[in-house]
């Protein structure tokens, strides 16, 4: 049914926007659990629960850096998410020419 | 927290390969229940708990024709999902490409 079977995590892991915003901070750079925690206010077994939920998509990977949980960017990147969709409105863009192609040829309004 | 509030819905509802087909099937023109349930050789049931996740996110709207529901797609058309990730995307490229800049400044690898 779909080509892509790991959209369905993806998209999951992006429907939160906690889990968004930890996605934007962690982009900028290897950031600490604790320093995740921080500026949304949350405690830390949620940010924890936030963060297993990103690592298993692999849109984020964590490794023990001394005493330090560090969060960087996965190898996953939300590039199969980005095709899904742009692929969905370029398809959707040419239906529309489509249409508006046969209006133009039958003078009918779409 | 973010700037798109629908987006959670939005990205709950491409959570699924079904809705994600359905909307594929739907872009192609208007498409009755019936008509989205055979394809994917689910129960009708199933298939209307499905459209009204996307009636709800605004991704699909369904009118009633004659004795028929037909579905179209909705006003929402992914461009707030697509926006978020190629943002992000865009984003991430710059700090790429700011690390690398770093690196061929300072002579160490990132």
């Amino acid at each position: 049914m779909t080509k892509y079977p790991s959209l369905d995590g993806t998209f999951r892991a992006l429907a939160d926007p906690t889990r968004r915003s930890i996605l934007q901070l962690v982009s900028t750079g290897p950031t600490s659990i604790s320093d995740l925690a921080r500026p949304f206010g949350i405690a830390l077994p949620t940010v924890l629960e936030h963060v297993r939920i990103l690592e298993k998509t692999r849109l984020l990977t964590t490794e023990k850096v001394g005493r330090v949980r560090e969060c960087t960017l996965g190898p996953e990147r939300l590039d199969e998410a980005w095709k899904w969709i742009e692929t969905f409105r370029m398809w959707e863009r040419r239906l529309d020419g489509l249409d508006r192609y046969i209006a133009t040829r039958t003078g009918r309004h779409v």
